[in-house]
């Protein structure tokens, strides 16, 4: 079933908030199979609503409206959608006893406003507002669906679930769509393109989208069809052939972040393990506690940022960074070493680099960053170049320092 | 000038990834006086994106595209653009260069994909990628702009930022809006809005946006008018009544975040400071080493999450931890003055807290974070409820405790 959302709301087009309701029905209309072909977003202004509406309706058998259904002055999508389907208002006993009940919960005392929401267009089906005052819609022709939900979140969110969902669930009927996100860190889109050779042997029909970010490039699958479980097994085929060319990048599927999975692979393993941070920061630290449980494998992260606090704090012998300087293989081994030595942990992880933006040298150019590794039989420092801009130098290589040690455990490569 | 906004990715469509980039654009281009008049979305499909185009081009005189210019198959959107526009692609040498030397610098090969990122329309403008290897494009016709830029944030935002507004912005005539933003943190936006008084006599005609966030509130002003001069005059004016109710919670304007605020007092005063974490896990170190410059007042960070490494790094005493346990003040205090003096620094702070969402108790529930300060005459610890998400929590007291050390040294309170 194609479907076109459209949201309502001056705040959306001065970029004043995000649009995380269409996001939200998107992903829920999609867990059901219900197709999102097209979003649109227009402001509090009856003819550009009107405008939206036409051709949404022409486009598409199912339209979900939100926004513009409060009580104030600049909600005017319910005299609007009245407009669009020649429709008149009348009061609603239903949506009256419920405003009345969470007044009297909330002691408010009835109002104008209240009176106002009573009125649903005569056309419509009432959708329950199981959290506020503002009713939904719905219009039905043909087999055609028009909804019309308040666009608080939390009111929304209620009546796509309680509501919408149940209701399109029971009307969709053919093809299903599954999909399956690859996670990868280490190599560039145009890197991984080549390495999975011809597309079309490897997809067969399905589809694969890459989206790259500073941390690593997602790979998604998606299979649409007719049977469930060939769709599913269609999926699981094409995860692995690409599985076959580029396994080793992958470190998770879906939502995982490499530090939970780093996580879970320290703690299956009894490992613990403690970071030594100079371009990164603290970065590092910060996103393997973000994970809950960290505690048990995380023993402790120093930021040593300044030349004394490597010496004093890691036992890095000055000599050392008189020789190589701060940023160089033989430094990022002995930060490494010398952090797991004293915290007594399996693994010592380090960086040191150019974060930029200034600081850079020709030797030594912005981006510049070795990441230090050592357990109990390995000490190595790999150099990177990660880029000129100081945080997205930052989150490159602290991604890359997990994704180390990740190869690391699971002896890759 | 009227302005839509359109937005390319089945991602999108899905609801995996909510539609910041959309959200960016528009407040980008409302604070120059472009008003956007619609959003649209659609997937990574030729037809619809055709059609996307044919309707927003005839209703606007500007277009902006984002999405799909990246160099693997599911990139559709510049095949699909040529075809609006009726152009062939030719191979672009300032282009080609500027990919050559970011891959040089990230030491990737040439391939196949990075060969066809050289090929722009011929009846395209090329607006220069500074961040990445997909050159933005722009479509000029009798007074109107078609722009396509790829839709990885980071890059649509460096050429929203140096091209798309600085070209736009001589296009408008008319009208003249100026905002000013004005960054407050540890207030919540109910006590705020009531410290501000009576809201008519504060903004005299001018409006003013409440935009909270887990860092702190922000407060938009806005005012509309003819004339740039007494427009801006009045946005100080109204800044002045603002500032005579809430100074002490203001602690920057426009972009500026709390930790460049606090590095430029820092280094004004030739201060240097050293913090010692628990429940921030590093993101209080993360957030300084940001600011471009901080090593001359960052001295070190240590992430001290075990109970062992706090006595054993920052001198803790055993007995300490033993009778009030890791969360309190006596462990918060002894944990900024250990960092402090171990540093040989003039500021120290800490955080020991529950960040959740287990380790509560009904004494000392999720949320709960003591954050220690420690200078040359004082030393001292406050108590916070920072919420019960465990990110949040950690963004919530790593702020505050940065808001802490810019209050002690204004001497604010």
């Amino acid at each position: 079933m194609k479907t076109e959302i459209i949201t309502i709301g001056d705040e959306l087009l001065i970029g004043q908030v995000i649009n995380t309701n269409q996001a939200y029905i998107a992903e829920k209309l999609y867990a059901v199979g219900v197709d999102v072909l097209r979003m649109t977003t227009v402001g509090d202004e009856g003819e550009e609503i009107l405008a939206s509406f036409a051709e949404a309706w022409k486009r598409y058998p199912v339209v979900i409206v939100t926004g513009g259904l409060g009580p104030t002055h600049d909600d005017i999508t319910k005299k609007t959608v009245c407009k669009f389907f020649d429709s008149d208002l009348v009061s609603n006993e239903d949506v009256r006893r419920t405003i009345a009940a969470r007044m009297k919960t909330r002691n408010i005392a009835w109002t104008q406003a209240h009176e106002e929401q009573t009125m649903v267009p005569r056309k419509a089906k009432v959708i329950p507002n199981p959290v506020g005052t503002a009713a939904g819609m719905l219009f039905e022709e043909n087999n055609r669906y028009f909804f019309v939900l308040p666009g608080v979140p939390y009111e929304m969110k209620a009546m796509i679930d309680q509501s919408v969902i149940p209701f399109l669930s029971t009307k969709v009927t053919g093809s299903v769509i599954r999909h399956l996100t690859l996670r990868t860190s280490g190599i560039p889109e145009s890197m991984l393109a080549k390495q999975l050779g011809d597309i079309d042997t490897l997809l067969q029909g399905a589809k694969l989208a890459f989206l790259p970010s500073p941390t690593g490039v997602r790979m998604r699958i998606t299979v649409h069809g007719e049977n469930l479980l060939s769709v599913e097994a269609k999926v699981g085929e094409v995860e692995q052939r690409i599985r076959a060319k580029v396994e080793k990048h992958i470190y998770g599927t879906g939502e995982e972040e490499l530090e939970e999975v780093l996580g879970h692979l320290l703690a299956e393993r009894k490992l613990t393990m403690a970071v030594a941070e100079s371009c990164t920061g603290g970065l590092i630290a910060d996103k393997i506690t973000n994970v809950s449980g960290s505690s048990t494998y995380f023993e402790r992260g120093l930021v040593t940022y300044s030349n004394w606090s490597k010496i004093e704090l890691l036992g890095v012998p000055e000599e050392l960074i008189r020789t190589h300087g701060a940023v160089s293989k033989e430094v990022a081994e002995a930060m490494a070493a010398g952090i797991r030595r004293l915290a007594g942990t399996d693994i010592g992880i380090s960086t040191t680099g150019v974060a930029g933006p200034t600081g850079g040298t020709p030797a030594k150019p912005v981006g510049l960053v070795w990441i230090g590794y050592a357990d109990k039989e390995t000490t190595l420092a790999l150099r990177f170049n990660v880029g000129d801009d100081r945080k997205r130098t930052k989150e490159r290589a602290a991604q890359t320092a997990l994704e180390l040690v990740r190869r690391r455990i699971l002896k890759i490569e």
